[in-house]
């Protein structure tokens, strides 16, 4: 699950201007954030809020309740002296993981809970909302730099809740027999892209978060640092659903061959036959969207697929998955733009330019062969505060994915940006591009 | 779970007098009935209608719909040819196990369904009340004996529900760290109630449903049948929470001894040391009621206590659990009268009277020490209706329970009623009293 | 699995003859039964001795150490003063189950112990041979009574170990893909046996353990009491395996309707289609036996089944089960004879007197539709001493089977012999006959 | 587990020479390498041979047979014309992995094959050594270079699982409580050693396989392939046993702060309080050794830690693990040699030398923070034939480890060489030593 992690060096940002009036333009891009959750719910039932489907996926009450509570366990209560919380069991119910605040509510029980009741969730969203105003307004010069960095991750925070909201919705929505929609649908057809290889020269190459691309990052994604990459290519597009199909006609998910030893024991565990979302009618491939089942388009990009199913259609067609250094070296120079969230079509599509690279931004996570470690030199410490809860305590057995998605938002990815999931997990909006070497 | 079965031999019935114009008091028993299953959710928010909090537990929502269900495959469907379903899904969503009915959706995922809303089930609710008021009122003379035969059994079906509504909402509210209350608390004291031993004489007796107690019953009530008892004797009440306080005091919770083997497995397992909804704070014990967390009352008889937990106090009091045939003997003479659902109480107190048997119908559902199986003449078939799916394919590694509980409707029990559930189930209204061999 | 209990009341025995010289003669009889169970795992090459393959089965070795073990703790350390263990950790690591003789190793774990070696158990079984030897000899007066019935129960004790290690290496040589042999065939073709019905009157009838038939039984058999037959009718001889077969044909392993509640849940997760022990090559049906895979003759009883799929089988033939007590009435008067052990066949075979009763001795154990529960008049105390350990506390979730099987031996059965498994287990040689009521 | 790979690059090796009459020296490393596996079993009892105590532990038994069936698989059947192999069966028996080669018993019912016997599975073996010999002497030319290939592998392979016999063996042996001793103790303190921090420049940097240390390699070991290192400093030993025990003292595995999530999780779920094989009697850590439980002597390298409890030591001592970078950058110029298996001590010591780096090779596999994948430039290909099953299909959720432990032949370690486990594995020859970046 992608997690905000603390900010190591913004001084300013394209969306909090920290210039003249900063703290009414923080005021005016916090409220921005905080309506744009509620807009996110706007489609829900009262019954949808409270719904987990599995231990990844939490209620989208959850998420709007949880959000708060970063707010005020990491600044109303430390910096607000007038402050008085909105309830004092929510603190238990609303913390995520950090045990460093204390004991938490076990995550795949976060569906149980049918109180706090919606309205009484917006009320504590009110309440958080009004306190921040009055925080951002009136904390004095000593606090400010701590209250700007922490607002600033609290943001952040909230822009990846926004989109597990999107995704767990989703999934909530698969799992009912009754297939609701989220909207209605408003669906084109895909032009299909043709696949180009594009080459690239390795050498010394530095990498990590540049403030060139944006005055914030999380601390996973530096120090800068330098690297080798050897000579590479890589595809100009992202796969697509008919060279999944391909790969299905193909066998591919009946040949251990194509499987690393844990995938190919995970795809029989769980019966994997196709991404999650397909459904097979009468030889005829549906898939679930926020519009409910809808034919799966060919030449869209595949989506919904594990780091698992990517590595073995890659192996089917004698490639690979790009490293996130190969795929960071590809991104940096491009102006960050595509099917973000902001396009508002919260599904990826296929891209008509037709030439160069495309679909780098947006449509789907991409995928790469990289494990989620620390950067060289990234200094190491006891988990013992919240930022250090945030990013690197997940180090161990996931896989970096780059890029963003068609529901994340376009002030939130830049180059440097390091997602990651566990390789077994589908229900992001999760695809791959391919590479090779070139020799 | 308590579950309806086949209506035997009714021809009228205190609820549902069959003379003069007995169609409308039918429709006015149906509609009073359906009334009552919605009173029962009243007081509960729309996010508590959808929780479920393990397996055995169904959300309120599923309640329902299901009873609903019931009427319409049971009668509608078959019976009223100008019926049109009110959706087509809601045949699987809503079957609780009936496989002769198809496929049903996995009682474990009830919990995940938060389409339909509470509105539209309540809709659902009021599609099939006019239709059943309109079977009730319009169906032909060849239909009517079976269409109120089923009528019957769809009410007493939907009465059994109530009970579980009841056993469903408290584990909800518990499960849930704020501690939600069903109701304004008007608690008492109860009174303390001296223990006798009522004795007994044996010898041959005819058992099972008389329809001189009621003129409906259960198919597996049936069919009369002579027994021999011995000579024993039975406890005046119920045991208390005093007296299960001093059990475990004793260590009774923790001495192998006293337990049978699978009884010891599954208590470590789930690390029991008290009866379901207690809690200890500063040496006093607290449990959950529908007032939220109460102090136990030590007069009040004990509840939520598994047959294991049951058998094992009575083995460390040197006693043993009634059968359910000595049960029956006590019961047979006695009216039908105690602290049932219509006291309002909703929970088990102690009784006044001071003298003779008390308590045996009403507070809790009494654990007896007879595995529920077959009477001797019952007739097995094929699970291929309905009415044979409803009791006997549960024949199997249940116990049988008597006398009804606060939370069960008065014209719902008789001496003749069987209730069955796991020996290691603790939500339901569950209590025990104990006997002795008479020698 | 079959436990032994406490000695109730046998004075005399006709396999312990307690006249005369019977200090002399129970040794015999005790130096005799060692040396059978050593017999039986001659053919075992030492790797088989430590193989468990699931839970229920007990390596051989095991079963060798925990007989030995039994006299150990129960009639040497307690009443041979000169006694001194043949090793510290043995008490722990072959205590089966007795929660008052301390720890003991863990039942699924068994099959981790390489050490005590083979031969180091072979040495422990004749250290305790010798000194219960000299106990039988030298036990005082007053000890004596204890000391005897203690030996008794410690010969049956062993005796049910004998049949364990029948069924247990069966079920270990079947979960070797090599499937290897215990001994060579000597396999004859079954003669078809004509189905009877057999007419039985009911009325008061007493039950329970008759020292006419026995001086020995375990306290589950008594005490003597009355009770009510209705009249019935019981089948001449056990099901088929052509009738099994007839079943599978019919699809009755996948008609739910067939199967109790329970039954099915289980029969869809280990996915039965057959009994235990079937295989299906080329339309033909094999099955494992002591003698490796041979082909499944129609005319001999079907063995390897569950109590489900007994109940299944009866239901699909619209008829029953019988009852333990309808059992016991048509086997009280018959005499203790047919394909026991000492016959060596060593699987179930078919009588081919083709008149009146046969096979209610021997074969296979008849699974009853009676759960296992005290008679009444069972005095229930607390599970304080070994003997009280050894069949009571086991009185929950089980099903009495009767009559004895091919692997039991002709003077361990009697009449009122209740033998009890959980209604899923089929390791056994179990079978059954069909009842119905006489109307 | 490590797993042997596909021959890159060997022309000649310092243990197979291939020089003048190499077929001889090849049939003379070749049985000495045999008759080493057969050695290492020469202490145990034929029971032994069966065991396996969890899913990542064979029997020795197996670890014999599949050794053998490694040679028959790939060489045997395919380039000796005249073989017919031993068994039909042990083709499905003794392969462990190999989906390319068929269907495999399944790696958790390891345990449950008493058959084939010892004697039978040393019959296969000297079955194997006669015809590989025939093979090895008698292959003609064409044949000759992917035969010496094969073999040299199959030697390989050999080799690594005569390091599993041995960790094998240990657990075995400790999961029974009787706690045999594989050998008799010769057990000699450690001398305490200094910690020193040894300082390297980083730079750019070749790594990977290089033919000047060794003529034998994995493929996981190359392509040789150029990165950068930053400046480090490495610790001149690895952690010992009191330090180990001063971060227990500490509260280390109580405190979430210094645990990856995952690590935190399973640590929890299994009860982990000090390394595996620990016990603490009377304020004394004892661990489990080849001569039985032996106190733990401080100033020995701790041994059977899982890379996440290195890891957490590592925060709690506020330093890191080295990269497999760096630890490959550090031992590239050392000399292979140390406390390997041919110093026949089976356990972790401590240097007397005190200064300079020190266990590099030998005593404990050492964790480095490095996840197991694959090189830049290394050529993934579907796993189509058993080279490329051999180690590739493994880079997923594994993590490296170096150098090799008290349990390796000198013969089989080098400084490219990467030994891969699961971050929770504890029962390899498994320590640790400290990095930190140098500022």
């Amino acid at each position: 699950m992608p997690r905000p992690a603390k900010q190591a060096c913004a001084t300013e940002n394209d969306t909090i201007c920290c210039k003249g009036n900063f703290r009414h333009k923080l005021q005016s891009v916090f409220l921005q954030l905080r309506q744009t959750s509620n807009q996110i719910c706007a489609p829900l039932e009262i019954e949808d809020y409270g719904i987990q489907t599995m231990p990844d996926v939490s209620p989208p009450k959850w998420h709007l309740a949880h959000t708060s509570w970063f707010f005020e366990t990491f600044l109303l209560k430390p910096f607000l002296p007038s402050y008085r919380e909105f309830h004092p069991l929510y603190s238990q119910l609303f913390n995520s993981y950090y045990n460093t605040i204390g004991s938490y509510h076990p995550r795949p029980e976060r569906g149980l809970l049918s109180r706090p009741t919606v309205q009484q969730v917006y009320a504590y969203r009110e309440h958080i909302n009004e306190h921040m105003l009055q925080l951002i307004e009136y904390a004095n010069e000593d606090d400010w730099p701590e209250v700007f960095t922490r607002t600033q991750l609290g943001i952040n925070h909230e822009q990846q809740h926004q989109e597990l909201m999107f995704t767990d919705i989703k999934h909530i929505f698969f799992c009912n027999p009754l297939r609701p929609r989220y909207r209605e649908s408003s669906h084109k057809s895909c032009i299909p892209e043709k696949l180009q290889w594009i080459k690239y020269e390795g050498g010394a190459i530095t990498q990590g978060y540049d403030a060139a691309h944006s005055n914030f990052c999380y601390d996973n994604e530096g120090p800068s640092h330098k690297i080798f990459l050897q000579d590479f290519q890589i595809a100009s597009r992202l796969v697509t659903n008919q060279e999944m199909m391909d790969f299905i006609k193909d066998g591919g998910y009946q040949d251990a061959r194509l499987w690393l030893s844990d995938a190919w024991d995970i795809a029989c565990k769980l019966g994997w036959q196709a991404p999650l979302y397909w459904e097979q009618r009468d030889d005829q491939w549906w898939h679930m969207t926020f519009t409910g089942m809808q034919t799966v388009d060919p030449h869209a990009p595949v989506c919904h697929v594990s780091f698992y199913e990517a590595d073995a259609y890659a192996r089917w067609a004698n490639k690979r998955l790009p490293t996130e250094q190969e795929w960071e070296h590809v991104a940096r120079p491009l102006p960050i733009e595509g099917n973000l969230r902001e396009q508002d079509i919260l599904q990826p599509t296929s891209n008509s330019t037709n030439h160069g690279l495309t679909q780098i931004y947006g449509d789907v996570w991409e995928w790469t062969q990289s494990p989620y470690t620390a950067y060289s030199g990234y200094r190491q410490t006891a988990f013992s505060d919240f930022s250090s809860e945030y990013n690197s305590k997940f180090m161990s057995n996931q896989m970096v994915l780059r890029g963003g998605s068609c529901v994340t938002p376009s002030n939130h990815i830049r180059p440097s940006y390091r997602n990651f999931f566990y390789p077994a997990n589908r229900w992001q909006f999760s695809g791959f591009r391919l590479a090779e070497d070139n020799s």
